[in-house]
């Protein structure tokens, strides 16, 4: 059985045990994240006992080879025929939910006879398996191996622009289909911009350069970081790093099944402040990866979760000091049933 | 001015027109859309005398540096803030956009005395202006002439996936960010699927090669599609490809403002279908490009809409023979006060 029938086995145990008929869910996301069929424009009516994909025309065949598990039906009106299929079926309680459907097809969907119903697909999606959890294996290697071989090419007089696009035409050629956000390369004082826009800026003797990317691969994320200096480092950045890197070991080493995500933060930001940058460390620890760059669960000092097997999450403190340098050390990370594993070495 | 900030004084006219005071938007492509900020993160409360974007203090001084012409606050909670701002205001007829708002979001707008109001952003989005112009019409310019110079570089014995990766490359190198969409390239009878994911099937001798792709600057999308005979065309093709190309033609002249939108897709469908190929013909003539690669308008069969100066929209009728061949030619196309000016060549 592929991980996709087993999702979409572990929703119809969900369906049963919430006591509703079904779920229909539209956001490609979701609807890939059950079907592996990731396009836009299925309509996916997930059934306690039956599921049916309703999709145009000329995105029928090529749902048929793709998800050979899932009936699909052809339409040019996909919720109209779904609302056949559920009156055919008997289904009373059907639902949709709340965060992934617009306020408009929400709406439409409550004038049908459907109720909300929140949390269902993102309960399954936080912890990975089978192929998704191999998929995120993979993006986080090429990830890994790229920068191994970007690194030693990185000199004085290249521009940010230049190191991420090669980074990036590096995980490519090792099969990764695109970026998972736009990359970031910053150089000296760019560094300590936490969202900085890479820039057509060139790299001198003697200053911090920090680089935070990842690829998809099989639909499924990576996110790392890493920040030297490219030349003779002074006191302050030497002393800066290792309190990074303090932070992010000890952020690594928390993580484990049971433990909650707001502990997770508490170690990386309790030392950073032990240190006195507290002020300086501007955001949260870590979140979620997996089908989307960031979701859930967040390591931050305001979310509520416990980190379970199978969750994938980054732990990323950083120090930034503006107009002078950043440090942000940042790894994508699995909880495992002994603890944790590092993905992105 | 900057683009920017007519769209913004543009939105105020809206507000005014609508008797509203004040428009909350928080997807990132609609705030993005308004600010040229696009990340995510930013709850902009534009309103008809005062905008204000809240963000998290990682975004603030990003947001600041991109956008000096609204004032922003730095907060944890930018619903909360927003909220309060409204209060200060006197804002009594705030809003929302059911369309691009998640129904979590928008029914926790609606408890706090938001009223949901659609199309102001939407409207304003399908008529390019200014820097918007100039971003497709770059993107559209590099993917035209990136096509150039790798189509005489397809060969037989080259996978799908490495065409697909050095047109990418290329695309980069002229400064697009990224891809606009996963690029089709299908050779044979994958030239068939209008949405066949690209493989490692290599090309042979006297097989259909079809390529759609486009890539994003500054923004701003572009959308192409090429269809060639790689060796000695047989009948069935050349005659198939004429069809599909005159079809395209027709299509191309019928854009100018004040035609529908279904009078475009008439045009090139009732071509297809006079030559008898009518039932081959599985998708819309062409959709909206922008910020999104598929925004409005649409041009299909079903769509109620009228072109307008400014509007870019694509131009794609294609034939698809199952397990044989497939025939698409697309280009981007800007309505103009004369007619239309073709983007991608």
């Amino acid at each position: 059985m592929t991980t996709n029938e087993k999702r979409l086995r572990q929703l119809q145990a969900l369906l049963r045990k919430n006591k509703l008929d079904a779920l229909f869910v539209s956001r490609p996301l979701e609807a890939g994240f059950l079907t592996g069929f990731h396009l836009e424009g299925c309509l996916l009516a997930a059934g306690k006992d039956d599921v049916r994909a309703f999709l145009p025309k000329m995105l029928f065949d090529h749902f048929r080879s793709v998800v050979p598990f899932v009936k699909a039906e052809a339409s040019d009106d996909p919720a109209g025929s779904a609302l056949a299929f559920m009156k055919d079926k008997g289904w009373r309680k059907a639902a949709f939910e709340p965060e992934t459907e617009t306020y408009l097809g929400g709406t439409a969907w409550r004038k049908k006879g459907l109720a909300e119903f929140g949390g269902l697909t993102a309960s399954l999606r936080q912890c990975k398996e089978g192929d998704e959890l191999a998929a995120v294996r993979k993006a986080c290697a090429i990830a890994a191996k790229a920068f191994r071989i970007v690194k030693p090419r990185i000199k004085a007089g290249r521009t940010e622009t230049s190191v991420a696009l090669e980074l990036e035409d590096v995980m490519q050629s090792m099969g990764a289909t695109k970026t998972s956000f736009a990359t970031i390369v910053g150089f000296g004082p760019n560094a300590a911009m936490p969202h900085h826009e890479t820039s057509e800026r060139r790299l001198r003797k003697n200053e911090a350069v920090l680089i935070d990317f990842g690829c998809v691969y099989h639909n499924y994320c990576s996110d790392m970081t890493r920040t030297f200096f490219y030349g003779k480092p002074d006191a302050e950045f030497r002393k800066v790093y290792a309190i990074v890197q303090k932070s992010h070991d000890l952020g690594i080493k928390a993580v484990k099944p049971g433990v909650s995500t707001i502990a997770v933060d508490k170690v990386c930001r309790d030392h950073i402040s032990d240190a006195g940058y507290g002020q300086y460390f501007i955001h949260g620890t870590g979140h979620g990866v997996g089908l989307e760059i960031h979701e859930p669960p967040r390591l931050n000092t305001r979310y509520k979760g416990t980190l379970k097997k199978g969750m994938i999450v980054t732990v990323e403190p950083g120090i930034y000091l503006h107009g002078r340098f950043g440090v942000r050390i940042e790894d994508t990370v699995l909880a495992t049933g002994a603890g944790r594993e590092i993905l992105t070495k």
